[in-house]
């Protein structure tokens, strides 16, 4: 995020803290630009969505400025995490990092927008197993040929996702399958939830422990769940707390006002471009809340990292499972709106099933050839084009 | 089974053979007290199912004579085990282990109760993969942190278990996806219990093998697929041959007797507490049948033998699946009563399936940590919820 | 394919160009007498064919004549290979050894038995995952005991078959399940067809290196995709090139006209032996085309070479998926007849499905015995029986 020459200055005026707040009221160039662009299009996607602009434009508009402050909640949360050991930060990331998809969500929900958020919560899945990820093995492959990676870190998190999607797919099973459960369909959706928030809540302890002596006592190698931040991601651009705070604050409260101006224009574009709801959230909500997050793990699989680039991809798949998924769907019962429960169309739930078990499979034979990152991307293109046609 | 001392005393008058029968006149204090509990649990399960006591009462009460007999079946199993060398003990141990839960299903068979087999006898296959798998992640990541097995035992019968499970699935499949072999029913479902018949009758020469040298020669270990008792758990409690065969004997008959009060309170139980007849076989009779037998796989784990853990507890699933349900499938062809088919109500085979694909990728990845542990007992959980609301 | 002592006669007269023309004209009493079955059988079964024989027979010899001239096809295809790196010789194999299968399957089309052509596809991959592999596991294991296999090969196609599964499962799945997709079948078979095609050009570079420095240099073994013929499954019989292209030329048009006959002596023949028209095609057809074929993956495992018979076999799976089906699904559209799509019987989905999820089971354990030959040959049996009784 910083280029070369001023990271080296940084580090030689690290030690003055007059000079860090000096440097603090002004960003870099390169972050200048980015905040200026955010700002930009905060204001555009504004404008047009409180004049009735295009339905298209607006949307689009909307789209692209929810993107921009996703990366800026990002680059705030690295700065707060390199104050913090990287176990923390970690979870702080993970945590943080979904906060522009929710408030997408929550604002669907109000909007009674079930059948969207539905798409959308496992479009994104789909899109970090399929199209991430194949992306990712892909550009590795091209560039560095066969990649392996021996870690149990990804095989682990690859369990744990078909533990997660095993408990995501019941309730629809009981549904589709055995009708008398109908009725309970909110109570199986509430308990399915709770049990991944367990779940999720019981995953904190591995991926806080940064104690390598623990591990070395038990003669095992450390293998966090959550993914630490590669050193080098950690270059971090001398904010000082304060600051970190402020923007991390700022851009949050801007990604609640831009989502809601999102969620606004969607239906109105569905409309005019004339595809279903659950092709505009499997594909359209999906990536515009994950676009930037996503690049990282590409950039891993770039830099000849398949272990790291594996684990930070599949993470942030298990984190909507076990985090954002259950989170929802509690929330939705509060929220006033329509409930938001785990029975889902069937072919959304077929196609998070294979895809699960194909990631298995990709992760367990412990290398990658970029073949494989075609055909996963390829695979994610005809389940969109069964949705669009749908 | 036996406190130490007594052990250390056994051991120095094994080589006087006066003393051992004066010795096995006389059970030890701990054996008492279990051959006491369980003839006064057998005799007030049979005075309340002969009276007409209250429903529940009775049921319970039969249900935890049943669990005691099926505990004396395997203490008296283990003495003439002590006997012969450990191959053929493992295979007397699997096959009369299941002789309390084989008698249930019997009796249910004649009473009309084909629901409630089938859900009991996946239930049981479910209770292992799920509930003591769980619990036996759970105890031993508590208790020694990450787990790590790499022996091929695990895994050969995980690969094992999905053949079996792919077998098992093929009738209702057929049945519900290709309506015009529904007139066959029967007969695929024979030709099913055949196969898993042939599966299980090869399976015994691996479990008799106790020849390391014929390994040694192809240069591979000694991988049994019927795990072998452990040393430790062998602590034969010094009973003459006849004794064995003796308890073993009126234990038997006894758990045939208690198996027909345990299936008669089993209809007035489920009506008067309400819950169907699936919920009923899926988790009581599951439970019921395979309670104390299961703990040995979480006692194992706890003593950070997560090889030896896993191998048990997957090949009691493993069992039922080639041995028990087969047999009964066969035997309900002579029984009189209705059929045993292999045709199961949809959810049931769903979950039977997810949970195995569960338990391969648990075990393919070679460790556990608790977390996974929580992860499999709440998914039992929810699965016996949605049939509880079923 | 030669008698040791013409083999060796052969090694020295190598030398001189005129010999090796003089040999050519007189073939080895080997191949003499499969050259003269191979026209014996033809003529029989144009005779047959043209003058209306009894269904079954007529039927029953083309059966015969087409596998026999499948037989030809791959030695001819040998012989050429002989004058290749193998990297290439492995290509032209599997693209000249689907020949006489894709013959049958164009003229099934144009005859309007879309039904046929479906599950004589799908046969042909349950055929290998299931008959073949079980027959190569169950001889290696009687023969060799244990039989373990650690090179990355049959993993990497494994998962590949994995992806490819997905791929065909997926229209099947938008059609059952997402009723509103119905209308867009046709454009989704192509869409998937045209993935897998991207797929199979992607793999041919995999295929055709046979560049050990490459890989040496990323420090990587080299594990091509598509098995490289042993050394000694080379013998080649010195037929000159002329001669090897005028076999195959011959050979292919044999296939061409017995293939039609083939087809039009299918439907009288289930007419007069009463079973389905997917029963015919996923044992009838898909055995008959492949027969001679899958024998080489079997006489591998005899030899104890698991690793090579595994991917022989698991790839012969893999060219049928990502080949032979995407092809005939587009040739489908510019034949004249009935489509070709990829809505397949639902139970021949859930067959493909759970055949593949074992096979990545028997893979990723790593070793194999005869018992799991003998639950996956059982298999093959079960699934038949569903059809045949459907």
């Amino acid at each position: 995020m910083v280029c070369e020459t001023e990271a080296s200055l940084d580090s030689r005026l690290s030690g003055s803290p007059e000079l860090t707040f000096a440097r603090a009221a002004v960003f870099n160039k390169r972050e200048l630009t980015k905040i200026g662009v955010t700002v930009a299009l905060c204001v555009l996607a504004g404008v047009l969505s409180h004049t009735g602009g295009g339905a298209v434009v607006t949307f689009v508009s909307t789209a692209a400025a929810l993107s921009m402050l996703a990366s800026m909640v990002g680059s705030a949360t690295e700065e707060i995490g390199a104050r913090l050991p990287p176990g923390p930060t970690g979870v702080l990331q993970s945590a943080l990092g979904g906060l522009p998809e929710l408030f997408v969500c929550v604002f669907s929900l109000r909007a009674g927008l079930v059948k969207v958020v539905q798409a959308a919560l496992i479009g994104s899945i789909l899109a970090n197993l399929l199209l991430v990820l194949g992306l990712a093995i892909l550009v590795g492959g091209i560039k560095h040929g066969r990649q392996r990676f021996d870690s149990e870190a990804p095989r682990m998190i690859a369990t744990l996702m078909m533990l997660a999607v095993t408990a995501l797919v019941i309730p629809t099973l009981a549904f589709e399958l055995h009708t008398a459960a109908s009725t309970h369909e909110e109570a199986l959706s509430a308990a399915c939830a709770v049990l991944l928030l367990i779940v999720f809540a019981a995953s904190i302890p591995f991926a806080l422990r940064s104690d390598p002596e623990r591990s070395a006592r038990h003669g095992e190698p450390t293998a966090p769940l959550v993914p630490r931040p590669l050193p080098e991601a950690h270059a971090h651009t001398g904010w000082p707390l304060w600051l970190a705070i402020t923007v991390l604050a700022v851009t949050a409260v801007g990604a609640g006002f831009v989502s809601e101006w999102f969620v606004e224009a969607l239906e109105p574009a569905i409309a005019k471009l004339g595809f279903s709801e659950a092709f505009a959230g499997i594909v359209i909500v999906a990536i515009a809340g994950n676009a930037v997050e996503n690049v990282v793990g590409i950039q891993l699989a770039a830099k000849n990292k398949p272990d790291y680039a594996m684990s930070t991809i599949l993470n942030s798949a298990l984190q909507i499972s076990i985090g954002l998924v259950p989170v929802l769907v509690l929330l939705s019962f509060v929220l006033g709106g329509p409930v938001l429960t785990l029975v889902l169309p069937p072919l959304l739930i077929a196609a998070l099933l294979l895809t699960t078990l194909t990631t298995a499979a990709i992760v367990n034979d412990g290398e990658t050839i970029w073949l494989e990152g075609v055909a996963l991307i390829g695979l994610y293109g005809i389940i969109a084009a069964a949705f669009w046609w749908g």
